[in-house]
């Protein structure tokens, strides 16, 4: 029987180049054997050392194993002050849609402020008929909403706006975008409250951090679905997050979902703070820019395998990634082993929700010779990923890293490639 | 305009006895007002310390707030050993559906082994035609799915059998559940790959900790969607969740889920390991046991309020907790604030997701009189909770408070009851 193990059944048929296979192969009786375990002699393991002994005793609140130590955010802080940059996902060794508290991308302007929460306040003020002071206690006698959304900075994938391919992979590319099940209060319903004078056409909101972080947001765009989020995956808001409350605006560029959350000012416009004039524009070859662009695009990239992670030897492998949208729920994702000159379609875990992180699937027979693996994502809006050259011509590009101020460096959607060379080795690259 | 705060309309008709209330009041204009925020004389809030000050730096895996240090599991060791016993999740501080991972409950048989995932194997042995050996990198050349998924101790619950109401709360009293999204390789697939014999029907699950914790589970059982879990929430299984590998079935009683799996041996029938025999059972008043009663029943309970947290004075609150069923869906839950004499349809949050904890949510007004708060879940199974009095009428129930291997500890799924007494305490009450 073993020789069945390499062959070809009907169920491996391949659904585009270079290998991509129908997900049945992994489904349908018969045809599943990888080959990759071992052949077993033995009718017993040897007993390891942990089981001779009693292990470790309970603790309050637990940590990872000393072995996942490399799941980590990277991080860089500018000279001169602390915690002011941005704090990676390392999303090559996750899986699943949500990401581990622990590990969450954070963006920070000056630093992770330790707040105590009793003393702080969130205040509803401006064109209000009844200014109002909130304190933590009194948010949580207001019902509260839970939903999955993702968070993605306005900056991330920047990299891909550079004119060679930087040698890095995933976290370094795509690690500014997270995933939790956040729950809080609608703001819509404070707002209700405090009674918003019909001029008002736009919120300022302000951050309690040293930086004073403050964006203008249309107050239409935060009616349906805006939270003072105080849960993140069931536990309080991390302080990196925002603690003890941020803006949860779903979908939206990340900076809008304002960290530690002081006030709301409902305005009559947009208060040009100094974050979304200075930052957080795109800005186009003619050098024109376009403001307050909301929701991020959609977007996808390939997490397993990517750079960092190597083949060991030809075979079947399972290609698994993530996409997401702020305009909505991703509808398909396709993917090409032949840098995109076939693609098939991935398998979506369920449950597939609006602007979630999307886990998708998609196995793959690798031949041992070269191949380009990308992903693109097309959501319910009917955005699709363009491919870098369509996306370029029209964004500009820049001849050396560009930083979050540079021209361009914002809302890069385009497709990511990864190459695979003979040895295993997984790099980034354009195609 | 600020005595419309005091006033009923017709959003704030109740629906059931003693203060529950349309969930339509906190949508609809107009009716929202809680008055619980303060009013605002100052444009401006106080500059608070934080604000004056760089934030601290970046970190490669964060923690939860120094302010949140109470939000722990709690735990009792047996004498003699370590880490025998359970560590309890403290839902009455969460809200959500995802329990971090931090706190998400554990019940170990002698301590949590620090195992090295290089040299931890899976055997698949016995009835197969192929014995097998994975290593953790073989299976992660598998396909992989996610799903959101509780796990409960078949001995949650247990205090509920004691005669009269322990004077505890929700993390004493069910607080040995948890969910969260677990990520891993199908069983089927890898029993696919051994070759399953016909005449086995049965497989022995074992773990790598000192206690070779063991169970038996029907194969039939397995193949729908048992899977070798090896990520929660995003990042690798926690060293007391099973790193690197768990067996998940979900639904079924906590402990067949075994944690650092290291073998699965097919069998013909059960092996009847010491921990099938001397724990684990549903002793009947009669004497005799039920035996490998795997899923667990549906269940709910309210996590605010409820002992541990107390009421500010009368007016509107939410009333939020958790139910599940191991039978799939909840369909619906209701919610009394008399003892069971009335009962309200409660909110439930999307995604309601089979076999995963669901959230309930129902606005309440207090007018500040005693009360006995219950709720009670339906599944898709057509079961739903009984009274307690009902329960213990079949089960039977204990002078003292009962032990795991105490007649009788297990599967109690009745429903739970606090007491709200005028000075806003709340208190485990039986009604």
């Amino acid at each position: 029987m073993r020789n069945n193990r390499a062959s070809v059944s009907s169920d491996r048929a391949p659904v585009a180049g270079n290998g991509l296979l129908d997900r049945r192969l992994f489904l349908s009786a018969g045809a599943a054997a990888l080959g990759s375990a071992l052949p077993s002699k033995a009718d017993e393991l040897p007993i390891e050392p942990w089981m001779k002994l009693p292990g470790s005793p309970f603790v309050g609140y637990g940590q990872p194993s000393k072995f996942e130590s490399k799941v980590a955010r990277t991080f860089a802080s500018l000279p001169g002050t602390t915690g002011t940059g941005a704090a990676r996902t390392p999303h090559h060794l996750l899986d699943g849609m949500i990401t581990p508290n622990g590990v969450h991308f954070e963006r920070s302007h000056s630093g992770i402020p330790d707040i105590d929460p009793e003393t702080h306040r969130l205040l509803i003020h401006g064109l209000v008929k009844r200014p109002l002071v909130f304190t933590l206690e009194s948010l949580g006698r207001y019902p509260r909403e839970s939903r999955v959304a993702f968070l993605e900075c306005g900056g991330n994938g920047q990299l891909l706006y550079q004119k060679e391919p930087a040698p890095v992979g995933v976290q370094a590319i795509h690690g500014l975008v997270s995933c939790a099940e956040w729950t809080g209060v609608k703001l819509a319903v404070l707002l209700q409250e405090a009674g918003v004078d019909p001029k008002a056409k736009w919120i300022l909101a302000e951050g309690a951090d040293a930086a004073g972080m403050s964006r203008s947001i249309p107050v239409a765009e935060t009616m349906d679905e805006a939270l003072i989020a105080l849960y993140q995956n069931g536990e309080r808001i991390r302080p990196s997050n925002g603690y003890p409350m941020r803006l949860l605006l779903p979908g939206y560029e990340g900076n809008m979902n304002v960290k530690w959350l002081r006030r709301i000012k409902l305005t009559e416009g947009p208060t040009m703070t100094k974050d979304e004039t200075s930052k957080y524009t795109i800005t186009l070859p003619d050098g024109k820019s376009l403001q307050f662009v909301l929701p991020q695009e959609g977007k996808s990239v390939i997490t397993q395998p990517s750079p960092g992670l190597s083949m060991k030897g030809p075979g079947l492998y399972e290609i698994s990634g993530l996409a997401w949208s702020g305009y909505g729920r991703v509808t398909k994702v396709e993917v090409s082993a032949d840098g995109g000159k076939s693609w098939a379609l991935a398998a979506l875990q369920p449950p597939v929700l609006s602007k979630a992180l999307t886990r998708f699937r998609m196995p793959w027979r690798w031949n041992g010779g070269p191949a380009v693996l990308q992903s693109r994502a097309f959501d319910e809006s009917g955005m699709f990923q363009p491919t870098r050259a369509q996306f370029v011509a029209l964004r500009g590009q820049t001849s050396k890293p560009p930083a979050v101020t540079d021209f361009p460096s914002q809302h890069f959607n385009a497709i990511t490639s990864w190459g695979v060379n003979a040895q295993g080795g997984v790099r980034h690259v354009y195609a």
